[in-house]
């Protein structure tokens, strides 16, 4: 049986910018990915404050992409250590 | 003791834009990363192509943002199965 699933519509506030995103994910839990890339975004644009956004926007980019595979690294890990202990027991 | 880092520097093509990225992650790691935001950044503008780039890297860096979250989730399912497993061991 496949899961129903809603489009929403949230405005939000990224970097000076509003923002209408369509998506299936609840209002807040969009709300609360602006507010990290928002972060980021101001992160990248007070150590380079003469910088474009469009630039900005892409280094926040890149930093989340490397946050990602960081996690994905642990993810990795995590998953060698349940093999492990399923050929152990 | 603390582990050396060394900064890169890494010449890499995002949406058409060429960015030296200083970072201590290997050049290969930041051509990895690259590659990675510009294949989203393609995909948004694919789908919105009057959209202004900066906001194409914003959607893009949403998108990456939303891919970490499922990841977290999943990781947070993956550490209470393992913790489930040390209580019944």
């Amino acid at each position: 049986m496949s899961e129903k699933k809603f489009l929403t519509r949230s405005k939000v506030n990224i970097f000076g910018d509003e923002y209408t995103i369509k998506g299936e994910g609840s209002p807040e839990h969009i709300t609360m990915l602006a507010e990290y890339v928002d972060k980021i975004m101001h992160q990248v644009g007070d150590r380079n404050p003469r910088l474009p956004r469009h630039i900005i926007a892409v280094l926040a980019a890149l930093n989340i992409a490397d946050e990602m595979s960081k996690m994905q690294k642990e993810y990795d890990a995590l998953l060698s250590i349940i093999d492990n202990q399923k050929q152990v027991s």
